[in-house]
C-alpha cells in the first residue's frame, strides 16, 4: 500500500515523425517536466525508441523524480496499432516501423508498464481528461492540420474500435466523387478541409491568376503554407484566403453535422494548428453551418461544439492518463 | 422467486403510422402469437394508445396466456422520444403526438411495465438479439425504405445518444451540397440512396425521355414506386432502373465506409424495403464500394457487411428484447 502510494507520476510520449514530446505528470494532471526532441526517425526503430528512453530518463531527471515514483508511462503514436498489445503495425511516418512491439521494447529500457494508443486518440483523451471537455463523458475530436484526425469517447471510454482504427473523421466521404485524397478514396474530409487541400486550392487559384497577398508573406514557400501564414493573411483581409477558408468550413460543419446525426455526443471538440491560429473566427462558422444541417433540431443548444484547449500538449497529457486508467485496469 | 419465473413473456409493439404491429414473445425470442391492425393515426393519440392496449389484450388471448405471465411491454414508436421517460417529443406520421407520455398511458391501461424505444433502434436491436447480427456485440444498422433509418449497438448496448437522436443514418452529408433532403439539408443519404430518392430520379429520367419498362409495370403510380416493382424491374433488365439503382448502391456503399471510418463497428446490417427486395444483388456492390473505400486496409475481411434477416418482425422482437433488458436493470 505504501509502495502504491509512492507511484504519484506517470510520464507521456508524443511520438510524432519529426519530434518526440515527453512529459513528467503528477497526480492533478500537471505538467512538471518536459522534453523535446528530434525523432531522427531516419535512423530506424532501434533508435527511436532508444531516444524514447532516454527523453523518459531526461523529465525524471529534471523533476529530480526517481523511476520507482512512477506509476507507468503512456506513447502516443501514429498508428494503425494495437493498444492492446502495444504494437505497431505500421507507421508511414516512421520507417521500419512493422509490427513492433513498442510497448515490450520500452518497458525492456525502462522496467515501468507501456500503454501505447494512436496519437490523435491521446490527444482527444487529453482534451476529456484535462481540456475542453473535463465536464463531459461523450465527445468527439476532430483535429485540423496537414491531416484530419479524430477521436471519440463514449460513456467516458475512449472508443478503440472493433479493429483499433476507429475514429477516422478525416476519412469521412462528404463530397462524393470529389477531389481524391491521399488515402485513395474522393472527397473526404481531409481531402477539402485539411490544411493540405486549402493550400493545393490557393496554390491552384493563384496559378490560374487570382491575386492573394500570400504571395508575399509565403514568398517560396506557397506550397506548404503555415496555420500561421494563412491566420496572417486573414487578419490582413485576404480575399482568396477567406474564400478557400470559408469553403474549408463549409465543409468541416457538415462533416459535424454528419457526426452529431450519426453519434449524438454531447460535445465536438475542434483543435490542430489550424484551429489553433484562427480561433472562434474559423469556429464560429463551422458551428452554425453544423446546426442547421442536424436533423433533431430540439436541444440544439446542448450539444458544444468547441474549440480545444491543451494544444501541443493534449498528446502527452492524453496517453498519460490513458496510461493511468489502463494500469488501473490490469490490476 | 416463484413469481418472477412466471413472467416468461413479453409483449413487442411496432407503432407505425398506418400499422400497429404487436407480438407475444417467450423466453427463446420466439413469436408464440401476433396481430397486426391499422393505428387509425387520424383519431388521434388516445384512440391509437386504446388500439395499442387491445392489440396487447388479443396476443394474450391468442396464445392463453394471462397478463400476470408478461414481464414487460416494449414499443418501437416514431422519434423523436425520451426512451427513459417513455414520452414521444413528437411524430410527424401521428397527428397530435406532442410530449405524449405512451409509457405511462400503456402502463395505466395494462398494468404491465412499458418501455418505448425509437422504432429504427428497436430494430436494430432486434437484428442484434435475434437476427444477423446474433454473434456480434458492435454493429451498425442501416435500413432503407422510403427513408433510410439506423441503429448503432456499440459493446452490446442500444447506443440511445446524449439527445436520444442517435443513428440517423440517413442524415449524414455523403454529396455535400447536392439533392436538397426532406429535412432541409442538402445531400444526405436519405436524399441520394432511399426508395424516395430513386423514385425522383427515375421519374425525372422518363419525364425527360428516357425509355423504362417501370412505366409499363407501374401504370399511373410511378410516383410512389414499390421495392417489388423496382426488383421486377431489376429482374427483367430495365437499363433505367439498373443505373438509377447503381447510383443508390454508390452512395450507401460510400456511407457504409464514412461510418466504418468514423466508428469502426464488426458489423454493418442493412434492411429495409429495397434490400429485402434485391438482396445480395443489392449487397454486393453496396459491400465493395464500401471496402474500397475503407482506410484502414488491414483486416479488412473482418468487416462484416451483411443483410437483415427479421424482415418486419425485427422491430417488435427488438422492442420486446429491449424491454426486457430494460426491466432487468430497474430492479
Amino acid at each position: 500500500m505504501a509502495r502504491k502510494s509512492r507511484r504519484s507520476y506517470v510520464v507521456g510520449v508524443d511520438l510524432g515523425g519529426t519530434k518526440i514530446l515527453t512529459a513528467l505528470i503528477n497526480k492533478k494532471g500537471e505538467i512538471v517536466a518536459q522534453a523535446k526532441q528530434a525523432t531522427e526517425a531516419e535512423m530506424g526503430p532501434e533508435r527511436v525508441i532508444a531516444r524514447i528512453a532516454e527523453s523518459v530518463e531526461r523529465v525524471l531527471r529534471r523533476a529530480d523524480v526517481v523511476p520507482e515514483r512512477v506509476l507507468a508511462i503512456g506513447v502516443g503514436a501514429p498508428g494503425p496499432l494495437n493498444p492492446e498489445t502495444g504494437v505497431i503495425l505500421n507507421a508511414p511516418n516512421l520507417p521500419g516501423w512493422v509490427d513492433m512491439p513498442l510497448a515490450e521494447r520500452l518497458r525492456d529500457k525502462t522496467g515501468l508498464p507501456v500503454f501505447v494508443e494512436n496519437d490523435v486518440n491521446a490527444g482527444t483523451y487529453g482534451e476529456f481528461k484535462l481540456g475542453a471537455g473535463r465536464d463531459v463523458s461523450d465527445l468527439v475530436g476532430i483535429f485540423v492540420g496537414t491531416g484530419i484526425g479524430g477521436g471519440l469517447i463514449l460513456g467516458g471510454q475512449l472508443r478503440s474500435g472493433f479493429r483499433h482504427v476507429a475514429a477516422e473523421v478525416g476519412h469521412m466521404i462528404i463530397v462524393a466523387d470529389g477531389p481524391r485524397c491521399g488515402c485513395g478514396a474522393c472527397g473526404c474530409l481531409e481531402a477539402v478541409a485539411s490544411r493540405t487541400a486549402i493550400t493545393r486550392d490557393l496554390v491552384a487559384a493563384i496559378k490560374a491568376g487570382r491575386t492573394s497577398i500570400l504571395t508575399e508573406l509565403a514568398g517560396d514557400k506557397l506550397d506548404d503554407l503555415t496555420s500561421g501564414v494563412l491566420a496572417e493573411a486573414v487578419q490582413r483581409g485576404d480575399a482568396l484566403t477567406l474564400e478557400m477558408l470559408g469553403w474549408a468550413q463549409h465543409y468541416l460543419g457538415l462533416a459535424v453535422a454528419s457526426i452529431v446525426n450519426l453519434i449524438d455526443p454531447e460535445m465536438v471538440i475542434l483543435g490542430g494548428g489550424v484551429v489553433e491560429a484562427l480561433g472562434e473566427y474559423f469556429l464560429a462558422p463551422v458551428r452554425e453551418t453544423a446546426f442547421a444541417n442536424l436533423i433533431a433540431k430540439h436541444d440544439l443548444q446542448r450539444v458544444k461544439i468547441v474549440a480545444a484547449k491543451l494544444g501541443d500538449q493534449a498528446g502527452v497529457l492524453g496517453a498519460a492518463m490513458l496510461a493511468v486508467a489502463r494500469v488501473g485496469k490490469r490490476k
